[in-house]
């Protein structure tokens, strides 16, 4: 947290994202107070490419220090960390039989509600960034306070499409990826071919959309070119939780150590974020991420290169 | 057909399935009297890798040359199939908005509900058979008149899972690969992940599973290992049907030119069956197939390649 550590490294990506402290239900178990959000799951699974990670994000006064620890277990900068004196951001699911669907059962923002993001001055030259899903207009207040970034990604969701559509075509103008799950992608263009949601999406600014497709994978895609990634076959599949933000999370902290940008580089990284997020649903909450180590993702991003012919 | 040609050159493969006359309605388009049936969508598409291939089905006396023509202009052998005085199978749907879903408007089975298919001597020797969707009954009858076929893949679907188990039970334990769609394969084996599905069917078996995923690709399983085939990204999807027999006929024939039976050559055949299948949904019926060259095929295969990053 900012009173308590010291950046003491040169950031290479920073990310904003939700803090959270979840219940989850599955067919065969039921787990409360666990670590959610969408940034533990972001930064954890990028430290795992060597990166160095900054989080930006707001906990309340039942966000303990257990948690704090765990979280800094991974390297992973807290300064962009505040903690208000408010009750933490709390959210509650139910996933069908099939973990396909889920059901929310409670969002209580807590302090989330009037989480206004500020950049430590340390974060401010990081050359990456992934703006997680948070309301757009505070995805474009935070990204202004960034010097520089070389690349940055945009996460959002839904929702923002609903109800704040121009703030988030203001901030998808700014960002050089955008990454939506297939049925984003549809809602926000209106169109049902994923090919011809991208072509639209990218007419908004971004150079690169990522079009996400769970345990199917992904494409990338350029003016030019399609990209498909590859999903990793899960064998236990314990909570989907997280898995989106492992991926964006992954991606850009592997994308963050490449030497170049280029579409072999991204197309490494989203191999490497597959990975990630495959090991992050075969645990609730970041409790797989805690039981692996860089040897284990290294091996699994071989297997998933051998399982789909990469070369 | 039977009485109006002969066979010539040694067959690669023969494949048994229906051939229809077909009723296609899609939001934007009503076609009538359309080729159809997995036959003529699997030989044509198999055709396409150089195989020789013969075919094994029954047409009714409304089945016109003009068909069985077009049919022959890919060099289809189509001395396997009787024509009888009844009418022809004859099949209708209807396809929802986003050609996922479809209803099924009619079926008469007309000819096809006495079908007893007959291997011509030519075919005996065939090391290749692609046992499309009949009844599980009908594909042990023919197939138990192939003298030593190398490589036998089965297509079945849920109908023949309900109401003829124990036949279809005994088919598969006849065969190298059972190809399925995902639902299938869940239907069958009461498991939900396609790992377990997999290893399920594997135990009944064949040394191949094949799960198809649609426009998601498929999955290529063996007891050690799980392979990722991807889809091509198709631009304009016009009728869907037909891409599942054009995938499963595209590959045995492509597997019937390979140089040996491996892993390796069973991925390369698919890759070029995901080609075919996505020039298969490019028009109504056959229409795509008739406008395609070898050459066009090649570059399909080339660009799916780099799209997936294939080595």
């Amino acid at each position: 947290m900012r009173d308590k550590q010291k950046t003491e490294k040169k950031i290479d990506v920073w990310m904003v994202g939700s803090i959270g402290i979840d219940d989850v239900e599955t067919r065969t178990a039921s787990r409360k107070n666990l670590l959610g959000g969408s940034l533990p799951f972001a930064t954890i699974s990028a430290a795992f490419a060597g990166a160095a990670i900054g989080a930006v994000g707001v906990v309340g006064r039942d966000f303990g220090s257990a948690f704090s620890n765990r979280w800094k277990h991974f390297g992973i900068d807290l300064s962009g960390v505040q903690r208000k004196p408010g009750p933490n951001f709390r959210w509650a699911c139910r996933y069908d039989d099939n973990m396909i669907e889920r059901a929310t059962l409670k969002t209580e923002l807590g302090v989330f509600a009037d989480f206004m993001p500020e950049l430590p001055a340390a974060y401010v030259d990081a050359p990456f960034v992934l703006l997680g899903n948070i309301q757009p207009a505070l995805q474009l207040h935070v990204l202004g306070q960034a010097r520089k970034p070389r690349f940055v990604t945009l996460d959002s969701m839904n929702l923002w499409i609903d109800i704040a559509r121009p703030a988030l075509e203001r901030v998808i103008a700014k960002v050089d990826l955008l990454v939506f799950n297939d049925g984003e992608a549809r809602q926000l263009t209106g169109k049902w071919n994923l090919r011809d949601c991208a072509a639209e999406i990218l007419k908004m600014g971004p150079r690169y959309v990522l079009i996400k497709k769970a345990e199917h994978g992904s494409l990338l895609f350029t003016k030019k070119d399609v990209f498909i990634i590859p999903a990793y076959p899960v064998k236990v599949l314990k909570d989907p939780t997280g898995a989106g933000d492992a991926f964006a999370g992954a991606f850009m902290g592997c994308l963050s150590k490449a030497r170049a940008l280029n579409t072999a580089t991204l197309h490494h990284a989203l191999v490497f974020a597959s990975a990630m997020a495959a090991f992050c649903v075969e645990g609730f909450s970041i409790e797989k991420l805690e039981r692996i180590t860089t040897a284990d993702v290294a091996a699994r991003v071989r297997e998933l290169r051998k399982m789909a012919a990469l070369k």
